[in-house]
């Protein structure tokens, strides 16, 4: 509830787009926030006349949204950042990703990405992320310290890790996780088994199990390749789809990432059972992994949100700019052009995340009652100029970079475009640290050439 | 040559790329500028010693590259921006851009429109692009007014516009333009027939001779649509690649824009006579045209460069952000995640385009000799740190609005972020009288509803 202890705080903006009502944009209104929540929104004049001596923050020429939630990266992934490209996903993953992690990954090198990855998100209007990675225990402190949302995955995978040995051990440290008490309300927990082909059924179906006790969302990366599809006929018969109908996992707690390879039949089935499906379009695309169907799966009312993926595949977490295109990838691979247009894209970064994460009583529009997690864009620069749509321009438009405040549960987290809970010259001599011990001890193709001689 | 009466000015970078040679990374150098040219490339610390007391610019976390060259857009259409979007091709030109362009352009439209262009432009990066829209003459001045490089087309098509009442018209007013003495060095033009179904045989049978003339590029919407193709064949009997053959147009000063629609064996035909094409990735996307083949074309020496297209379509001049998508695109479209790597899509918007202008002698690499075109990007921040590969930094991770400074012809047009030749505010306030005008008298699909009540 509102704490009705804290002062009101006026966020009068030039526009404000609640994304719920859907298409609505306000002018000149205020958004009133007390302690955590929205608590009203209404015209800025009448908010001044009803909040007399409120606090007032202005947007003069900014559009206020619901903070982005960015549905599938991982956070500790920006410190391999452009470490290996342009390379085919096995010889990616097997030559380079996986050594490096193999060498580095421990609780500091988690600490420092996902603190680089905060930043960055913030900055971007990210107010929320659904991560998965290794060592979530850390994860979810820095989160908690930082003052950002995230639902941060338990992972499980067959292979011993960093974090743990095997499956119990992962099952172990998990539950440990979620049986926590004093847990920060900003962070949540996923179950998060790797992929079909990492995970067996034994374990997908514990998984199942525990995700039903504890309503916890299964955060899964599911049909990502053509290999994946075949790897599963020849393994277990059937197609992952099915064999996760077998093992109860398809149901409105699976956000299902990637579904490049969904054929139209498992569309429906997916539909039916309320899956929730994740795209990914820039890492899909640079991984030459497929294009997921977004104009078919929202034309059978699937619920279909964004993600960025890691800074290792990606290379960004910029879900502004991820929206771009998937709007635009969903027009050309569908051969029409009206679809995914600007809002419902916008609604895929917003509320179709907060679906997702069966949080949309909570966040993901702007409603009194809500938490306070907002984004404000400023409008007033050459490339967002003039205004006919707002939609056009927060997709087809603008920049990330044109983020200057958010808020995270009524706290303001970026302000005038500076982090407040965040100092960047750590986060950033951090990043050198690590790419000096990474780039020491493998040869990366990337490594910058000898210089012209003089 | 240089202009050894200006006093050099050491541009001291913590990397420099100058694309040519290929791949190549300089870490703490110099480029040295003596009034419009780049008159030394050498390490920092040896350009002290061979320029005592020379001014110095210094940029201590930025990658120098050479000025980004927009290969493809339509300037003044930033003024309708957002105006429509989410519409097939047809309906959006015939209902909406239409109609607006034939009550609105003249000359203080253009005029208000490049210069917001080429605001924007600056800020992203972008030294020179090649242009075609209507009074050229304006264009012509603003480029010349602000600073920027252009190719500015020559338009010419067969229907009455604001600027000619026929083909007789736009000739003689091009030509005009053609032979005018006292031109400045920042413009050069092109003859821009439209496309080939809205220009007859005879008409483009003229340009050809025109182009040898006067050694002018022909700029031309191209293959842009599977329509185009049929058209092509229901009106003339042959493809249009075929009928550009017989016009004699086929050859190294053709700037084929689009050509989604190429088929394998005209890709040889284009490679055998040199024509250069102009890819526009995210336009093409947006209106479900198709996807270039540019991997292909690649494979077949065909030299490709990059377009925004206009803002009307795309919605922006941000030429990074297009050659992301055309790097991403070409490996989801060939199934390749080695197509176009991060060093290609580079060379793409850069050298690439001052090939396909012939300007390759002059602009497109940091070279002893070449005219100062140079863009400075900040990598100090979280989304383009750790820094394992510059080039992956560029063209995956960076956003535009990190271009910090840019020069052309040895003067520095972005300083510290700022545009030292436009007057922002008036630009925007340009760009909002526009919208007020335009919003007036039609019904755009895009007007913001009204609010909702208190």
């Amino acid at each position: 509830m509102a704490d009705f202890a804290a002062q009101p705080v006026l966020i009068q903006a030039r526009y404000v787009v609640p994304v719920l009502p859907e298409r609505k944009i306000l002018e000149h209104h205020a958004v009133v926030i007390q302690g955590e929540r929205i608590v009203d929104l209404l015209p800025g004049e009448l908010a001044r006349t009803r909040y007399p001596g409120a606090r007032e923050v202005n947007l003069a020429h900014h559009v206020l949204i619901p903070g982005l939630i960015n549905m599938h990266t991982h956070s500790p992934m920006t410190l391999l950042r452009g470490y290996a490209d342009d390379l085919p996903l096995q010889q990616w993953l097997a030559e380079f990703i996986w050594p490096a992690e193999q060498r580095h990954v421990g609780p500091q090198f988690v600490a420092d990405g996902t603190r680089l990855a905060i930043a960055e998100m913030l900055r971007a209007g990210t107010t929320c992320f659904n991560d998965n990675y290794f060592f979530p225990d850390v994860m979810a402190q820095t989160v908690s310290e930082t003052g950002i949302r995230a639902c941060i995955g338990l992972p499980v995978i067959e292979l011993a890790t960093a974090w743990a040995a095997n499956v119990e051990e992962c099952l172990e440290k998990g539950l440990d996780l979620l049986n926590r008490e004093n847990r920060s309300p900003l962070v949540m927990f996923s179950l998060a088994p790797h992929a079909p082909y990492s995970v067996t059924d034994a374990t997908l179906r514990r998984l199942s199990d525990l995700s039903a006790e504890y309503e916890a969302p299964v955060h899964l990366h599911m049909l990502e390749t053509r290999w994946e599809v075949r790897h599963s006929l020849g393994q277990h018969g059937i197609t992952p789809v099915q064999r996760l109908l077998n093992l109860q996992l398809l149901n409105s707690r699976l956000l299902a990432v990637h579904m490049t390879q969904i054929s139209d039949a498992e569309i429906e089935v997916a539909s039916e059972h309320g899956v929730h499906v994740v795209h990914c379009p820039q890492s899909n695309l640079k991984l030459a992994s497929g294009i997921c169907p977004v104009a078919k799966l929202q034309a059978a009312k699937v619920n279909v949100a964004i993600g960025t993926d890691g800074a290792a595949s990606n290379n960004n977490l910029d879900l502004l700019s991820e929206a771009q295109t998937a709007a635009l990838l969903a027009k050309g691979a569908s051969d029409n052009p009206q679809a995914v247009d600007a809002f419902t894209a916008l609604k895929m970064i917003t509320i179709n995340g907060a679906r997702a994460l069966n949080l949309e009583g909570q966040i993901g529009s702007i409603e009194i009652g809500k938490l306070a997690d907002l984004a404000a864009l400023d409008l007033q620069t050459p490339e967002t100029q003039p205004v006919y749509n707002l939609f056009s321009q927060l997709i087809y438009a603008a920049s990330s970079r044109q983020f200057s405040d958010v808020w995270v549960s009524g706290k303001r987290l970026l302000q005038d475009g500076r982090l407040t809970t965040i100092d960047i010259e750590s986060v950033l001599e951090a990043a050198e640290y690590w790419r000096s011990r990474l780039s020491a001890d493998i040869s990366s193709p990337n490594q910058p050439q000898e210089g012209l001689a003089g």
